[in-house]
Order: C-alpha cells, then structure tokens, then sequence
C-alpha cells in the first residue's frame, strides 16, 4: 500500500490545520466523512446557541433584536463569508435557502436579458437548482427554456440566445470541479450573465468569485461552513451590479428603513436588499459561531490536506477495492474536496460502513460519497476509513439483509 | 378605578389558564406585553433545543435527519398548528418565513385566476406583504394591481377585476379584526379567492379556515405560537384545492421523491408540495416543542382571558390617562389580542415602560402597542402595567433625551 498507518500518523504530527480539531465537538467513535452534506457541530456554535436561547431569547426577549444585535446577523454573517469565496466586503449577506436565493439573483438576472431566453445549465446540476429555473421560467411564461448540456460542452453552448449562465462549480454527485475563471469569461464574451452555486465550494478550499468577475452567487451555511442543519444560505450581488436591486422577493426586511413601515417598497441601498423575511435567529447564530473556526484558516492549505487526504484514500481503495470505480477526477484543480466512488450495491456497503462508524453517504443510483474536511479529518481518518470500507468489499459485509432497507433520507 | 388589586388577585386565584405560565422561562423583574412580537421561551423549547444541538447534531450527526425525523418536522409542526386554526390533518406545513409562503400561495392563486388583475388587501395591511405582492405583480408583468382599500370598503370593492383578497385578519397597527367568514364568502361571491395572513391570529383566538371556507392561509411562528426569534412559518392550502400544487418556488424538498434526484420536477402529492429548501431545524425543533403547551389549551378561553386582559387594563388608563387614546376596537369580536393606545410622544413613553420592566413595543408614528397573551399573563401583569404606565403618564417621567434615541430595531 502506498500508505502504512506509520506514514499518516507521521502526516497527521506535523499537520498545520492539527489545532482546528480541536474547536469541533465530535462524538467518539466516530470517523466523520460526511461534512459536505452537514458540517458537525463547533463548540463555538454550541455555546453560542445555548447563550442565544437562555440569554439572549429567554431574558433578552424582544429587546435582542437590539441588544444582541439580531437585526445585523444576515450582514454580519455574510461579512465573514466574504473572505472565504472572494467577495468583497458588503457583497454577501445571509438569508434564506440558497434554493430561494438562487430564485432571486436568476430573477434580477433575467430582467436584465429582456432579449433572451436561455437558462444555461449542466446537465447532472444539483436538481433543485433546475427545478428552481423551471418554476421561475413557468411563473414568467414568456418562453424561457432551462437547457442542460453536460460540462465539457458548456462552453460551446454559450451563444446569443443564453440569458444566464447557472452552474454549480462542484458537482454534488461526482465532485467534478468547472473552471470558474474560464466558464464565466465565456459566458460574459456571449453577452450571458453568469450565477455561481458554490454549496460545496465554500469553505473547502479558496473561490475567488471578484477574480473570475462572476455576477451573482449563491451557496450552503450547513455544509463546508458547518452552520448546522438547515442553516441559512448566503447570496453574492457583485458590485458591477448597482446595489438596491428590486428581487421578486422582497420582504419588509429587504425595505430600506423596515421599522418606518412604509406603505411602498424602496429596497435596502446595500446587499441586504436581497433580505425577505425575519430570519431563523438560532440557526442564523449557530452558523455566525460556526464562522469563527475560519477567522484564521488558510483555504489553500485545506485543499493541499485535502489533496492529500484523497491520495491516501483512493491509494488504498485503488489497490484492495478495484471493482470500487473512482468517478471524482484525478487532476487536483478539476475536482472539490469530496470522493465520489460506483459500486452497484452502494447502498448496503454505505449501510455496512455507517454500521462501523465511518459515516459518508449514498447518492442515487450507485455511488459512495465522502466528504474531505480537513479542519477535523485526520490522515488516519480517511486511513481507517478506506480500510473499513476494503474490509467490508473483501468480506462482502454489506451483503445482509438489513443493510438493504431503504431509509427516508439516503 | 373599575377593578382593585385585590379584584385582579382574586381573577388569577381562580384562573384555569394559570398552570401555563409554569410552561413558560421568564426573567424576574419583566411584565412581558410583546408576545404579539415574539413570544417567550418555553421550558419545552429549552429542553429540546438543547438537545437537538448536543445529541441529534452533535452526536447524531447526518444520521439525523432519519433517526431523530428532522426529514419530517415540517409536516409536524403542521399537524400541530393546523387545530389552532380550523385546519383539516394534512393541510399546513412549516416552511420559510410568512413573506416567502404569501409569494407562494399568491402566485398560485393568481394562476388560477388567468381572466383577472386585482390583488385586493386592505390598506394598512402589514406592509411585507403587499411589498411581497408588489414583487409577484412586477415579476409577472401583466398588470396585476395591488389595490388598497379602507377594512370598510372592502366588501364592496370584491368586483370582478378581483383575483385575489389578500388579508391579514388582526391588523398589526391597531388590532382590529376582520370577519373572516363573512368577508370569504363576499369574495367567492365575487368570483376571488381568498389568503388569509394570521400572524396576530394563530394562537391568540379560535380561527376557523375550514369553516370560513378560505382557500390559503400564511402565519407566523414566532408571536403568539412562541417558536423563537425568526423561527419558520406556516402555509395553509384548503383540500378542495388539489394537493401537489406546482407552486413557483418549487425546490427538492416540495418534490414527491426528494432523494431519487430526478431531473424533472414533480411536486409531492400533499401539503409537502409548498417546501422549497432545507429547513433550519434548530429553529424548527424550537417551534416544534413550543406548540406542546398548545396541546391542551382552549383558544376560546385564551381569547375570553385576553379580552378580561383588555378590560383591566384599558379601563385603568381610560380613568388615569385620557390623553392615551385607545385604537383598538371595544367590541370583542371586532379585536384580536391586543391594545393600541395613540399618544404623540409614544416612543419615549415606551421607553420609560421598558426601562421600568414593562415591555410593549412602538409602532409609527404614535402607537404604545401591547400583546395581552394569557397563557403566561396574568391579570396582576396587567393591572400592574397599567398603574406602572400611568404614573409615566402622570409624571412625565418619559419625557428625558435619553428616551428619545431611536434604536435600530423599534
């Protein structure tokens, strides 16, 4: 094997992102490989949201939303987003799911197309990103056609008729990673508009959305940002894009001056015109304590761990498990920090390795997924981890009855 | 004065909704009067936030969605809310914020309505929501009107230009209610359907939708049903509109089969259908255990409190305080459950209460505003706030600079 236990343990010693275990609070026995579907708990979230809870909500009451400052976290949030995905400062803020953000940025972007009526997408993009262009495309009725074409033609299909250009930069299923750079440079020489889902980009390794010049984002606060379940997404308005945008949706908290009660809508004069409603405030401070873990994080260092947590991983798997197919690409810089893997029988191999602790995720029809975070995956994680996993294909332990049963959540 | 300490002391010794406050985390030293803005901490909601971080995201991590049915607390909370308003099981679930489900069911409304312009709301409606109608109207751009009327006019303005009536049944200013039943009956009489915005409702007072025959209903979680800051609010679509509505903003979690991650979308066949994104599930779980207090409450004996409530405390400051004049109506079926006094140094007047331990809020330009909330107000509360408010009156005691600095959130 290209790795002995020695080798990663050796790694792990000298690891500079070692310290950030540390803020996490994991629960023993437990090798976690799934934090790009949800990031596990900080300790800085957990006494956060038990201070917003007893203090600020139980004594606090309604004077918090002065007090402790409830009325600025979406801002707040989205300050500390900023850095992390190259965005300026006040270009992000934090509200909503980014299924409902995706509906607002893709809706001030196609009133700025009147002449064109192509939603440009990949084939193969998270789905409810297309069913979110679909149900914007049937509201407004005026024959705009969400086409998918899969990633290496994208770039050919940007002609005159693409209004917008909306991809996801990190495929969810086999973690295939689009050039930003280059893809929106193409789609802005074709006169498109171009929208980013960055769900498993932030917080896994360095975006730079000011560098490619992209015009909107949107993204995930519960994946690579471990804001928890459900947590609140975040939307990017590039500063090219005059700030004040009417979107669709807009709310009395998008209002320019909310506690006047205006009888007439004039959006925020800042990013925070993308607000609708009240937001989730615990939630919302959970995922603001969450941030804190990367005040002083180096993304470029996460993705070199990741890197090589990959190696170390599909090293082994590639020599004891060759029926298990590598569908993530090779090349570092084409890929995110996730391990996508085919085996027919992926679901009861996934349920076998949940049963022994290494905890990733089944993705429809076939595939193993496993998510890279080095603020808290150790070298001898995803050592054991694609140990357990040969183990279980050598001894086909997944091969029982109950690791067949479907649950409700894959 | 009409009622002595004594007499009110003597009202909580015999109240059957005393045993509820014991369900409720107050602090010592407030009489809480804004549950009409946010409701207070439940006992139940600490106890199951608590453990919704610690053990279900902390130790349970992705397992659970599955294990601690977080896949299906939307649908709970529904079922749990759905007796407080007169809804039949299946009908309401929990989702996104009152302005994202107004955008939702309004846009539904209007598609079914192809021959017809008018959004019919009553002046002085809470402003998101005509902002939010406003938004659908632009967005669409066929000609839709937002038109405000007086409360009073409203019945004869239901012509047949009138798609939509949209309303909130207690107006968030002044606390007047509108006859629901009466009101949806002129409107299908007309030809229109029918929303029903039942922030102030929901929780204060029996709401009979089903038996007003209203078409769709929106609501708050966070007032009168006490789920915390920002927690997720309600849809309601009547069953004799076919479940599986194609709503706009349709994303994975409104699918029939989320997890298959079909390209094409095809809503679920139930109320499920208005989900859009992932729900923030701290905030869920704290609206969840907040509504087990509403297991066995009467929403009839709720209102028949508040409205003694009313009388204590109105008719205290109609004897002290002429100056304060009352906005909301006397008539008990004509009111929710609250109080509006008009004066026009209303904001320091709110601040000297505050600064005393009595917390009511301000609303532009002029209006003391105060929830009376039963489960956890007693009559003593009131009685109390009303002589604490009188000698502010009496004394001027509001009238210091420090009173009148605005803060950001009023």
């Amino acid at each position: 094997m290209p790795f002995s236990e020695n080798d990663v343990l050796a790694l792990d010693a000298v690891d500079p992102l070692a310290r950030f275990r540390d803020a996490f609070d994991l629960p023993e026995g437990v090798i976690y490989l799934d934090g790009n579907s949800l990031g596990p708990l900080t300790k800085a979230a957990k006494r956060r949201v038990t201070e917003t809870l007893e203090a600020e909500w139980g004594r606090g009451l309604i004077r918090s939303w002065n007090t402790a400052g409830w009325i600025d976290l979406p801002a707040k949030v989205g300050a500390k987003i900023a850095p992390l995905i190259g965005a300026a400062p006040g270009t992000v803020t934090a509200v909503d799911s980014t299924s409902i953000n995706l509906f607002k940025v893709l809706a001030v972007a196609l009133a700025k197309q009147p002449e064109r009526r192509v939603i440009l997408t990949e084939a193969g993009n998270f789905p409810t990103d297309v069913y979110i262009a679909g149900g914007l495309a049937d509201l407004l009725d005026r024959g705009h056609e969400v086409r998918q074409v899969p990633a290496a033609r994208l770039a050919e299909a940007m002609d005159d008729s693409v209004a917008v250009v909306m991809l996801t930069e990190v495929n969810y299923r086999i973690g295939a990673r689009l050039d930003m750079r280059t893809l929106t440079a193409k789609a802005h020489a074709a006169g498109a508009l171009v929208i980013w889902d960055l769900a498993h980009s932030a917080g896994a390794f360095p975006v730079d959305l000011a560098g490619a010049c992209a015009d909107f984002a949107v993204g995930c606060g519960y994946k690579y940002l471990n804001g928890g379940p459900g947590a609140p997404a975040f939307v990017y308005v590039a500063p090219k894009h005059p700030p004040g945008l009417k979107q669709p949706l807009h709310g009395w908290l998008g209002h320019q001056a909310p506690f006047d009660f205006a009888a007439g809508y004039q959006p925020a004069d800042s990013i925070e015109a993308m607000r609708t409603g009240t937001p989730p405030i615990l939630s919302m401070a959970a995922l603001d304590a969450a941030l804190e873990v990367f005040a002083d994080v180096d993304l470029a260092a996460v993705k070199a761990k990741a890197d090589r947590l990959f190696d170390i991983f599909t090293s082994i798997l590639a020599t004891r498990c060759p029926k298990l197919e590598l569908l993530t690409p090779t090349e570092q810089n084409a890929r995110g920090t996730q391990v996508s893997l085919r085996f027919p029988d992926a679901y009861p191999v996934m349920q076998a390795l949940i049963a022994r602790g290494v905890i990733g995720d089944f993705r429809q029809p076939d595939i193993l997924r496993f998510g890279l975070t080095p603020l808290y995956v150790r070298h001898i994680d995803v050592w054991r981890a694609a140990d357990i996993l040969a183990r279980i294909m050598e001894s086909r332990a997944w091969d029982r009855p109950e690791f067949k049963v479907r649950a409700k959540v894959v």
